[in-house]
């Protein structure tokens, strides 16, 4: 039976106890990690959420405590009072930050006893099973850790963002869908019957309004929703890092803040320093060098561009991209002549095949042998591409060549991250950060013939572009931008449009009519009349931001309750059957006869 | 059209200049509040979150920039540079802090213009209207400075709960409904089709996990929903302080916290300091003195009970309801007998009828005049019911009398608040702060002929209480305490079950089978038997608590975009009919054909 521990308060945390208090009477609770009888004493491991005390028993000393303490199996919950005694040299653990000393135990109570969990938390069983019984997977060191890490990235983030005149200001949840972009979760009324409200994509149109409404500087950790198929490390629902500001002239304004919060939370969370200004690299550079708007320049593999040189040749496939408005791009391998086998080379082919590419020419430098499309290439040519590749012996050379740029970029930016791992040209200890900016303002979809707005419909244009709005919408970049960690996009965000006329030119080069976006957008437009201070903002990934610092590639690590690929909860079973009555309350009922266990 | 500002940075808020600044250079950016053409000279009140300053124009030092700012409209976004001048003293402005300088200017940028807005930020226009253009309604300083408290009060206490140690942890919005209390909202699953997630209540069952999981000190300023008919100060979203606490013993240990970070609050934000521990008054107490669980001390017209004066006297009404169980009690109102008409107790026999009171014996001590109701009663009587309400000439006296002693508390309880106010017994600059606790666990219900758990079924029951489980529910307390700021319950929260076989008793006698636990409440009831912290916890209403700081008595003050009665937004129209192909996708229908303007 449970035990009361009235008059015991903790005294101390079981992981911070050091030989500093040797012979401090201390209380410490915890769960019982390990137990370990000796026959006449016994020793148990006490955990919390900071870490392994030793508690120790003496039946010489006390054996009716000693015989209570036989009694403990793991994860029972405990409080101990006792003695902090260092260990003799031999007894010490050098493995355990406590393990110079142990709490000999006075006083133990059994506050909760414990069946056999149903895994261990020392063992490491498959996910299934450990999301079913999230407490008890939380209760791994190695997780609660990134929980803790999470709260002080939160915490510092709000002091920081407090510090520079933000105010948090909460936003509904319950609004209104604006389909654009990914699909709404929805939320049906009971007493508007047939009307929904959506959770938030984001808090954008909310936060912009309160820059109308002269907030001047607004933040908020901000749950956000979209129901997407999910890919690997995407949930449901995430976090972000939300804040907008007014008086916004340049992108450099909320780039400056957004720089500085990073720094602090580097600073402050992981002790790693940042004195020189983050990078910045236009849209156009990134694609260039890296085939990637979120590059990552921690390794060379650079993708060159092939186009000049083999413009004229013979080689079909080379000249027919280019021809068509494409290009031929490549990026060299030095010393990968003899890294990689045909069959991997062929294996690349494959891989860029998911980014729309339709194969890879290979080439590897191997003396005494020459890359077979060269046959297709006259002595200048070959001279001129070896050249731009600035290839030696030995090195290998992969090239990709389509009719879309686009391709040719996804393509060779995925294959150089892909070499890059495979030959573990990555150096994991470094943060590699910079900004990517100047992004285009539109992208044009040939298969729906229109273009859409890269980011969102509110970004605004650069000045210096405005003049190519309705004659070359491909040209006009955006004030927009991201900051990308590692090769992650951490963030992005933009400076808006404020001038009502600019808003209506970019509705008009979407191909919006009035009707639609009064309908879509109509108390937002309205709201740009009164008076608009120009504003930008920008959101940081929260639980990117956490995965980061935390050095893991599982987002559900990061969050408390994750869910899995299928959006469902395994813990609770979320979601789930409801009373039909509910259903009827709401005014809705299921479109097919689903399997349902609770019937009225 | 709106310029760019390209090179100027705000050195300033509008509403921070003083005399100190005299001769600065500033750079003041904000809305223009009003603007005073003499002819020769020009003046506009730039307004900023933080309050206005007055910019000076003057014709004779620079005619262009007078122009410009001649073309300046109410509500433009206007950047001005200029240097601090002190104003001379018949032209100072006692009534606005910055009202001893102006700010003479040398640039002007109109970011933005404004069109007449549908009402001026300082009128005061009906509610429907500023809510549907919030965003304008939002730049009153009035609003905005209620959410800058709310963003104090925030920052205030999540500072006061790191320091405790408490960790902030994101819990779950997509979570499993659980019908028990209020309705739920409901978000249709789009991947299992027929199935649904409900927005949380509350995070309980969550923070009670996390407990488990030995993260030991938990808390979250959460948002939570409710699908209720709206009365008057609720909303359907609204956000809880929201804290769980590991290795609890007694109510006190979450008091002692919640305490401290009340008194934190009010030091830091109103400068209102705490320095005795609050009252604690048990449930009992506050019913039979105040006639509420949530009494306001700030002024007496406390409740006397007459049942024993009155047993066996010869009015029916008095006998009857104390026959039958109930009670007979009375408050009085010193000097009340001149403060009544004869209509207006009346009218409190009205009133009483709300909270299901029968009606009110009212009894004015008037020179010369006899209480009707003493007639019923005997010398002896009439002198022990005086004596017990210490009733002097001059005095009223009202009674109420029911077979039900809840009705008797409620009707008197509210009685005593109302004749307090049209009486402005109140004294409103103080803070009346106090804990209720011991409260009863049960409630029966004599309409259902069971029992509900007062608060929620995992509040645990006083150590002491533990043995009238089974034979007396109605006499086992609760480990639960409300906080009470001013008659408003500002927080409440209990020590929870840990004990597994103490759970399972506490829903035998809700009366709830085994199946429906395992249905409702399985995989929380399972966690229970690996190891629990005994714990507990509490949560306020942040919403109230930025009402009580700010004060207001209307909720949506507090709230930057909130819902009307009806749970709508009247600025986004949210919720609003969605398109069909959205509900197809999620495999729902409407189940009567309603209003659509979106067909497919």
């Amino acid at each position: 039976m449970a035990e009361f521990f009235t008059g015991l308060k903790r005294t101390d945390m079981c992981g911070t106890l050091r030989h500093k208090h040797k012979d401090k009477e201390v209380t410490v609770m915890g769960f019982a990690q390990k137990c370990r009888n000796l026959g006449s004493l016994l020793f148990i491991d006490l955990r919390d959420r900071t870490g392994l005390v030793q508690v120790a028993f003496d039946s010489s000393k006390n054996k009716e405590l000693f015989e209570k303490a036989a009694t403990v199996r793991n994860e029972y919950v405990l409080v101990v009072k006792g003695t902090v005694r260092a260990r003799s040299a031999k007894n010490k653990n050098p493995n355990m930050p406590t393990g110079g000393i142990e709490v000999e135990a006075s006083d133990l109570r059994i506050v909760s006893e414990a069946e056999t969990a149903p895994f261990s938390v020392a063992d490491d069983v498959n996910e299934q099973l450990r999301l079913k019984y999230r407490y008890l997977d939380l209760r791994r060191p190695a997780l609660q850790s990134k929980l803790v890490m999470r709260d002080k990235i939160a915490r510092t983030a709000r002091n920081y963002l407090a510090k520079q005149g933000f105010l948090e200001i909460e936003t509904p949840f319950l609004g209104k869908s604006t389909p654009e972009g990914a699909r709404d979760y929805l939320v049906p009324s009971r007493i508007k019957k047939g009307s929904f409200y959506a959770l938030p994509q984001s808090p954008q149109l909310y936060k912009q309004l309160l820059m109308i409404a002269g907030m001047d500087r607004y933040y908020q950790i901000a749950r956000c929703f979209r129901d997407e198929d999910l890919r690997a490390n995407r949930q449901p629902e995430f976090t972000q890092i939300d804040l907008e500001m007014s008086f916004v002239d340049s992108e450099e304004d909320v780039m400056e803040i957004a720089e500085g919060l990073i720094k602090k939370l580097f600073a402050d969370c992981l002790k790693v320093k940042f004195t020189e200004p983050f990078r910045r690299l236009s849209f156009e550079e990134a694609m260039e060098r890296f085939g990637s708007d979120k590059p990552d320049t921690r390794f060379g593999l650079e993708l060159q561009n092939l186009s000049a040189e083999v413009a004229e040749c013979g080689f079909g496939m080379f000249t027919d991209a280019i021809a068509a408005g494409g290009s031929v791009r490549a990026i060299t391998v030095p010393s990968g002549a003899a890294a990689f086998t045909r069959k991997e080379c062929d294996a690349f082919g494959e891989f860029v095949k998911d980014f729309g590419a339709k194969g890879v020419v290979s080439a590897l430098f191997k003396e005494g042998t020459v890359p077979s499309f060269f046959k297709f290439l006259n002595d200048g040519e070959i001279a001129a591409v070896k050249a731009r590749l600035s290839v030696k012996d030995g090195d290998a050379v992969f090239i990709v060549a389509d009719k879309s740029d686009k391709v040719v970029f996804d393509s060779l930016g995925a294959l150089r991250l892909h070499i890059a791992k495979k030959l573990s040209l990555i150096d994991e200890s470094k943060f590699d950060i910079l900004w990517v900016k100047d992004f285009p303002l539109y992208e044009y979809s040939a298969e729906d013939g229109r273009y859409y707005a890269m980011h969102h419909p509110f970004t605004s244009p650069k000045n210096e572009d405005l003049q190519y709005m309705e004659s070359n919408p491909s040209k006009v970049r955006a004030k927009a931008y991201d900051l990308v960690i590692n090769g992650q996009e951490a963030g992005g965000g933009s400076v808006r449009i404020h001038n009502p006329a600019i808003q209506k030119l970019m509705f008009q080069v979407l191909g919006m009519s009035d009707e639609e976006i009064k309908e879509r957008f109509g108390f937002f437009i309205e709201a740009f009349k009164y008076g608009t201070p120009p504003h930008g903002g920008l959101a940081f990934g929260m639980d990117r931001l956490a995965m980061l610092f935390t050095g893991t590639d599982n987002i559900k690590d990061v969050i408390a309750f994750p869910k899995v690929q299928n959006a469902s909860c395994l813990m609770t079973g979320a979601p789930d059957y409801v009373e039909l009555k509910q259903l009827k309350e709401l005014g809705i009922e299921l479109r097919a006869k689903q399997p349902t266990d609770k019937g009225e």
